[in-house]
């Protein structure tokens, strides 16, 4: 069966011919067995090799279980970039808000959006209790040294350097002193209306499609999805404008939006992630500026952020991508 | 009820108060009334003002509808890029080869692919009659001042150059003297193994998530998907290895695939897209580089060429994107 490409997981022969023509010659001149040549690591290799020191685990202060009728769905916050927004969406975790509000917007390569239908209706708006339905914009905040960053080196359309900050893909303007949560597949942000203050957590949307960067620095960002996002990207999009549901059945609801740390220990998926600020990480990101898996022949030598993966494996078991 | 942004297509009431502010202290040197600062024109207004030389109808003798139970996908073939492979799927489509081969993969963030489960067995392999099991591979051709190119001016992370080609997204490498298309959301690939020419459009693969631009150079790019993505994109995510179904009954069958040309005149989905070799484009491309919807707060300065959309009407019809 053909495949689009070799991700399957497993020994590499030969991917590089010229450094075998190359050490062939040289053993020639010498006279001498030809060396086997060194093999170029692929991503399963390095992840093969990393340590346990490599990953840390999820914060349960900082992760949410967004259960719904297809499983679950383990969101990572980002309280260093959105501290605020992220306050108040553990205030109205906290007080179950989020129970039984919608899915109501799945709109092709772009966006899958929860939050109450009546949002908009202050008669019929479902109440909140001590959170807060508005917040100022948290759209960037400023460069930081006490911020970890790990630079990208192949530079990218959108911004002026791009990286990792404690595994969070990010942008940065060093001009403008302020680095913000870049849109990548996966990543959570607060929908809001025209007006900067009008968003604030009630309402959020995952990106599900090729990365909407010029959404960066008009949205609050809060966090990404580490694991069940088949089960967003997946919804049947909407047939109304802007992908949202024609009609309140098609709604897909959430039966509960939990805090890890109020979850009991048993309850809890528990994941850890590749840290960036490591070399496994650096190596991991070789590997995907170069694919060396035998299938690939011509490797690309560069990458785009939102094109490194960031692996997630269960505590003790092998990684998941 | 917040939006993700301000795509609804509305009369836009300010949003340069940077130009605003400059006309009004101008107007107020001069002693005069200010004037009504221009409005910057978004992709609505683009659209809206085109005119009918600006869009070019599909040709039905490049153009394939593939019919699931969900509806309909309209697929536009680029002999210009893959002469070989379109007309063996050409070939394959005239002998209805496709007629009940399923999707047998959906990757998450990846691809969805279809193709015969049992196409790596010669005793159990569906047959074929006329066309071919493998072809030289098509990976890239040579540039020709008889193919159009209009270029972006933003910039690439994997090639040196990127623009339009007939409104296909492609790359260009000026030194190599070669071009190629681009895969962005939607785009149709030729599966195939390890060695070059193991492909030939038996097996297809169509982007469903972020660009996955480190395949340019090692596939043969075989045209897009114009319509009827949403049917593709949302098929539930295979859970064996590399997205691929665990078992048959979660194959979702090709009900058939047919080349226009074939189809009663009655029956033909009749789509135009907008030409990338007009001004109206160019306008358009502009209007995603700095979205001036009144949502926009700042805008981006820039695009990806992955997200600049491909705008498709039926024709006659007013655009759908």
């Amino acid at each position: 069966m053909n495949r689009v490409d070799g991700k399957t997981w497993r020994v590499i022969r030969v991917t590089q011919p010229g450094l075998a023509l190359c050490l062939a010659v040289a053993a020639s001149l010498a006279g001498a067995e030809p060396a086997p040549p060194e093999k170029p690591r692929t991503m399963t290799d390095v992840l093969a090799a990393s340590k346990p020191s490599d990953w840390r685990p999820l914060d349960p202060a900082n992760t949410l279980y967004l259960d719904i009728a297809a499983g679950r769905v383990v969101i990572e916050l980002a309280p260093r970039y959105a501290p605020q927004h992220v306050a108040n969406i553990k205030a109205l975790v906290a007080e179950k808000y989020f129970d039984g509000i919608p899915f109501i917007r799945s709109h092709d390569n772009y966006v899958v959006q929860w939050g109450d239908p009546n949002g908009g209706d202050k008669e019929k708006a479902k109440p909140i209790r001590t959170a807060k339905r508005h917040l100022p914009a948290e759209f960037s905040r400023p460069i930081d040294k006490a911020l970890p960053f790990t630079p990208l080196p192949d530079g990218d359309v959108y911004a002026p350097e791009v990286g990792w900050s404690d595994t969070f893909p990010v942008a940065r303007d060093p001009e403008a002193g302020q680095t913000w949560l870049a849109h990548c597949y996966g990543t959570i942000g607060a929908g809001r209306d025209n007006a900067p203050d009008s968003g604030g957590g009630t309402e959020l949307y995952v990106t599900i499609g090729h990365a909407p960067r010029h959404l960066d620095l008009n949205v609050t960002l809060v966090g990404r999805v580490v694991q069940g996002m088949e089960l967003l990207s997946a919804l049947p999009r909407g047939t109304a404008a802007l992908g949202f549901y024609d009609k309140p059945e098609q709604y897909v609801p959430i039966k509960s939006l939990r805090l890890a740390a109020d979850v009991p220990e048993a309850e809890r998926t528990k994941l850890e992630i590749l840290r960036t600020d490591t070399e496994t990480f650096t190596a991991l990101v070789e590997t995907r500026r170069n694919r060396r898996d035998e299938w690939y022949l011509k490797p690309a030598g560069k990458v785009e952020l939102c094109n490194v993966p960031l692996p997630v494996r269960a505590i003790g078991k092998a990684a998941q991508k």
